[in-house]
């Protein structure tokens, strides 16, 4: 691995554009998505466009809206955020009292639309439309077959697996189809899917990636809602009412819910990073409040390092939860010593000749009259490669810190992983190729601490459902 | 059938951007489509580019092309004219010696995008792209087959049918696979596919629609071609070499060029319509000069109808060259009595209080200073529903002309067509419906005559293949 | 001056959306401008809308539209064709019963929308909207003055002098502020003036540029019009009155029209280029039908040319009149020998290899079936540069043509216009710096020749005003 | 004044890109602009991008940057956020070591585009452009006198008048020209002017809006920059030097610098409510730390208001520096109660069924899991209609807060700003038409207090300069 202090891309800028921020070094950290159904609404496009644009921070590449107008389908993809992709003429003329939407967040090869999600094929029983939140780790096998047998892959997207096994299965009932082919997948999947004449909502046996179930009231009755985060149910004013289980197909239709467990496992594998970076701090996840947890962490850490300093500052915004915990925990005083600039759009010119730090400056400003001559504990949510630490400590010791300790709210992160989360490989996790002091040494930090797995563990133990993977932390996967 | 002077479309208003205007009254007279392909050229995508350009007038609703570049495919796609589909960088981005590309005129339905041609999928063999121009008839009962057997339809239109067909052929020989599925397609194809090895060209057995081979001269050698008509050969500098023959598989690759006649009729079917109105007026179709041909449909016309009047003059452009001839023959001078405005674009705002005939005057003017007084025959290419015949001769009258008799040079249009022409419905072709004298009190002449059947194939006598097809103004179907 | 044969450029790429096209060899012959008023119109933006659309070939680079409504304006202005600067909500938005327009050929500089026309300036009288065609002479030092008195130029163009001038004027009467005004002015102008409560058009004492009024009937009554040609009446149905008189100053408002000629002179310089070139062909401009014009020139040509030859062949479109005419004069059989594709956009992107004269070949398709073994007269309506002649010929040559004559509709072009026209310098102009053997020569021709003066002029002889300005042809500029 | 919980506006919307929320309820709060320049800098043209981009949050209609190159000006300016209006091309063309930049907030009127700033004239001189930012309260009468004597004004904006006094004046030496002109403006100006030979930097006697020079070290010497704020300093990596003294007009040219004070006044007027609302919070302004002082008005809010309460929360962003002193000062804990979602865009679609505060939602949620069952404290940066605040409280309510206490960190907003800030109407201003217990009962709190006026002064009292304006909030205008 190359510690270069590489300057800040493309994709670094763009993905300023998140709640929780890359602000820190996790340029490539770039997968998940996000899904949405809802069912007999008589607004359905326009909540489910606002159901998505809560979601914006789970994929910001391209975003989707498929809707059932009597037994047809209606829908528009597009690339860019849920903002660009929709007007107001498109909610118009996405007509029906049903619908299911995606956001994505990236997309490679030449032939980039294919992949937009949601899916949608027309199958002999009608539409179908299909959207998906994880990742098939066994889909280049299943392809392969499917090719064999004459199936046109339209896209390279894993998803598209399941839309083909279910064009090819001869039963005409969907949630018998679902039981039979979702037992073909391995790995992490939250699905939605809109057929035409029932929403279905289904999640991997392991229970890697979050998927809820809420209930809207409007003036003609209620809505059914499914959603990757509860954040999207406060927009739209929907409550809140389960989590879809590990193992589940939940079949709404005219009849009512139904609902069946196609497959238990003894053990979960709810992804812990969600809580550590991906989800909304407004969000409820795991039947966790992510705010709260990541506090948490915060004290977790301040229990484990006692540490005489005049001050914590977060790398904002995503290091504000951890750094009230540490605050609180530690009683050394929380300020904002680093301003972030919001106004960071997609495109970004930079000058020729450089600015020091110039990347991490166009949107993280310390302030000199907070910082000088302190010691400052700074909290940061995660530590992926390194270079955008380094570059804010820097910046922090020209605005006058006297010292600066470098506290991440996570243990080292060490392996990629397969599940849903696009991670950089290996050889570019810092943590997974050098030692605590050699990290130190290369953010510049006078002292670097990460929060042990059993403090990251503890701050999500009030969890109602055990069992939680946190492989990215241990190299320890689930067994699927 | 409903004589009303409709008001002049957004459809008809778009019309006008093609060489052979639809100025006359054929607003609906939409489909028809430009194929192209190139093998073994250092400028592929280029070459393409140009021959689709010179080819706009087959289509001009989207356009796109393939490359092959080692085994790979890139494509581009979209909706407009090619000098709007594709930027500079496109063409340098589609890398590779050999393309194939498409023009298509009309789609419909929500999810367009996946209709545009070429078609292209992954086949266990490769990647596979595809240009149609014809039209299947069948390809309604072949869906239904495919999808039963659990194949993906990702558009609605006839042409994904032999992608299908050939996804599911176990045979690795795309030439084999191809002399067996072809035989299922009824109707008119001529088919450009490009493959991961090699190029081919495919025409059906009755030759309906028009295909040709070409050579073009570069500095690394030479490069063959497959175009719709000729005029895109002159644009690029290749040379005609050949037709493709009705029911030929011609393959080209590293090794050079192997046919095979797949089908063989005793009865072709050229489309005798490609020579009255379709195809430019510069190329060479079905082996003869279309200019020429219609310089022949006036000649004919003339000898068919002594009239005693002072001038001749086109409906421009496409009456141009039959006026011309019946002028030639008749000795009465030719004049260019109605000038044509050019810079109609794809959107015209209209006054909202109603000018007289507007839709037409904003691209015909017809000029009093030649007509004043004076006896006129007028010469258009055909007559489909008589609404924009009735306002140019009402425009010539105000213009001063004394006496207007109306002629056309083809035969009354009674019968829509089923093989790549999406005409309009029989209960919308006045002559269908109406007597002569009817037709000509409707659009207001003074006398109207139509050019007999005989008269019409006298002008495509030379043809070196027998055997039209002039079902739309004879109601004789090919029988397929 | 040198002869290479460069390639197309980007201007002549956008030349061809021309009627008149630019496809012989005029790529910088660039300037003129299109100005229309209206008053009393019920709907003054769409006539505006329509006029402009209608001159579109007498400026393509920008358009303007400033309404009067009540005693506000309201403006649109543009860079591009009328049909892309304004949109239907444009127009809707242009309330008002009085509107002034104008289309633009060429500007330069770094602020560019300063130049767009119509100008406009709120005076302390009220707001007053400028649209001019022609070009002043003196307005380098008329500037100087202006500055030193402190006035603010916006724009670079000779336009804005007149808005200066008439703010400076203390009389609140417009049209006593013009007749003072405009005698400070030289060189060419037909204004057309909106201000808070009349519509003012005005024209050079040499009447050097067109402008006429004209009258149309709508539900509510009757509106006057101006416009610079006499098409701009026929697409809204307006009826012609008269010309605006040299140096005439003609005003209307609420109390009806009053006219004033505020300079005589002797002797006229009416522009002949206008018929050559410049006008539609079915315009009236200077009391001649411009079609009728050109034919003329045609047969003057044939009297001054007896060829012995099989065809006559125009360049289209432009050299179409001429070759009628000839053709008519001659007895030699006139034919399309070359097909003009009028597809033609803004950009289009050419092969990195060179296709032999490929930038004329795009626009023009000579017919080898027509002209093989032929002896052939080519008509083009005028020739400046010679270029693009070469290559039409040695295109014709290619496509089998035994000889090729060149015969140009008008006299050598030997000298810049300073009257509106933005000619090529001197030093571009082949025959400025050429014999007619070296000319002959350079195109390629077999033979070549002009048409005389004298010829030129009995073309436009029955004009009802005497006096035309051919300085291009003979260096005698006109006594200002 | 209406009591009306009107609905979220489109201008609200737009607001909420401001990093000093409008989240609170200042829709109209809407005026401030940015100014910027520098003197030899190899790169000016970035680094003013770089300027207008770190002050984008006081403009964001429209953004604009002049250079100076030789004594030419190149300009590139448009409507929307610096980042959308420039393009790496453009800066590139942008050539020059010398720059004048500008943001906007908001223009009106059908003429807008003359209205964006930097104005530039070309006088007799050479070519200036102008930058301001504050508001000419005489510039109605100054226009009068000037449309009399003949000047044209293209806009409808304050600052044109300058330019024409500038016209008008005859001296050849720039600064002479402004002593004497800046003398006849009242009213609040800071301006960056650029000739074709200096750059100039002049703020008016009160000092009402900030103005400060810095240096920026580059690999070729040192340039000079003026900014509004210091945060543009930090992005560039240049250093403060000192303020532009409230009547000084600084010059910079190729000699170096030379400054004069052209007026003095006992008493200055600097604007508080940059402290309170406008500035960066990391910005310096008026010699004093944004941040800080907004602390400082938490602490004096605390010293005040001796409340029992659970928790501290602000409305952020623009909340969160005062709620963190108001916790530090009371030792109530501070908790991020309403997280903020930064995704907001420029257009945002609306249900149409109302969903409850849906217009404050859509960028807030309050986190039940923080406020349920909790007696909270909410700080707001200012209180201007009351609108949103009622909204706020009411979803805090929802969430479960037991009691909700307002507090602003400012007094009651009682008048309109006449000196660059577009404050609303005096009846638009809840504070100026109703007593302390009506606005608690239409916001809906259980209590409600404001900082009182000597709390604020005391905030800034450590400012170097003495002299504040708080109109606003006391009705006490500065005599000018």
């Amino acid at each position: 691995m190359n510690l270069d202090d590489s300057s800040v891309s493309d994709k670094q800028s763009r993905d300023n554009l998140s709640w929780d921020d890359l602000s820190s070094d996790k340029p490539t950290w770039k997968d998940e998505c996000a899904v949405f159904g809802i069912w007999n609404d008589p607004e359905a496009s326009h909540m489910t466009y606002l159901g998505l644009f809560a979601l914006q921070h789970r994929g910001q590449e391209s975003s989707g809206i498929v809707t059932l107008d009597g037994s047809r389908h209606l829908e528009k993809k597009g690339i860019g955020l849920v903002g660009e992709v929709f007007s107001e003429t498109d909610l118009k003329s996405l007509t029906g009292r049903a619908a299911v939407g995606h956001n994505r967040y990236s997309t490679t090869g030449n032939n980039q639309i294919s992949n937009y999600q949601p899916l949608t094929a027309n199958l002999l029983t009608g539409p179908l439309a299909l959207a998906h939140n994880g990742n098939i780790v066994n889909d280049k096998e299943l392809k392969q077959e499917l090719k064999k047998q004459g199936s046109i892959f339209q896209g390279t997207s894993d998803t598209e697996v399941l839309l083909h096994l279910l064009a090819k299965d001869e039963r005409t009932d969907l949630v018998d189809c679902l039981k039979s082919n979702l037992k073909k997948l391995k790995g992490a999947y939250s699905f939605v899917i809109l057929s035409h004449d029932c929403l279905i909502a289904a999640r991997d046996p392991f229970g890697f990636r979050p998927l809820i179930l809420g209930k809207r009231k409007h003036e003609e009755g209620e809505s059914w809602v499914i959603a990757s985060e509860s954040c999207a149910f406060d927009l739209i004013g929907a409550e809140f009412v389960r989590e879809i289980e590990p193992g589940e197909i939940l079949k709404i239709d005219k009849n009512g819910m139904k609902s069946e467990i196609f497959d238990t496992r003894p053990k979960h594998a709810q992804c812990i990073f969600e809580h550590v970076y991906f989800s909304r701090p407004d969000s409820n996840v795991f039947g966790l409040h992510v705010y709260s947890t990541r506090k948490e962490m915060g004290k977790a850490l301040a229990r484990e390092n006692i540490l005489d300093a005049d001050l914590v500052i977060p790398v904002p915004d995503s290091g504000i939860p951890s750094a009230l915990g540490f605050s609180e925990q530690s009683k050394i005083p929380f300020e904002l010593g680093i301003i972030r600039n919001h106004y960071i759009g997609r495109t970004f010119i930079q000058p020729s000749q450089s600015i020091r730090s110039f990347g991490v400056k166009i949107k993280l400003n310390p302030q000199a009259d907070i910082l000088k001559d302190k010691r400052i504990i700074v909290i940061d949510d995660s530590l992926v490669r390194g270079t955008t630490s380094r570059k804010i400590i820097s910046l922090l010791r020209q605005a006058g810190a006297k010292e600066v300790h470098f506290l991440v709210a996570c243990p080292p992160t060490v392996s990629p992983c397969f599940y849903g989360v696009d991670t950089p490989e290996k050889d570019q996790l810092i943590a997974a190729n050098h030692t605590l002091k050699e990290i130190r040494d290369f953010i510049g930090a006078d002292s670097l601490a990460y929060l042990s797995h059993e403090g990251l563990l503890s701050s999500v133990a009030k969890a109602p459902r055990k069992g939680f993977c946190s492989a990215c932390f241990t190299e320890n996967y689930p067994e699927i």
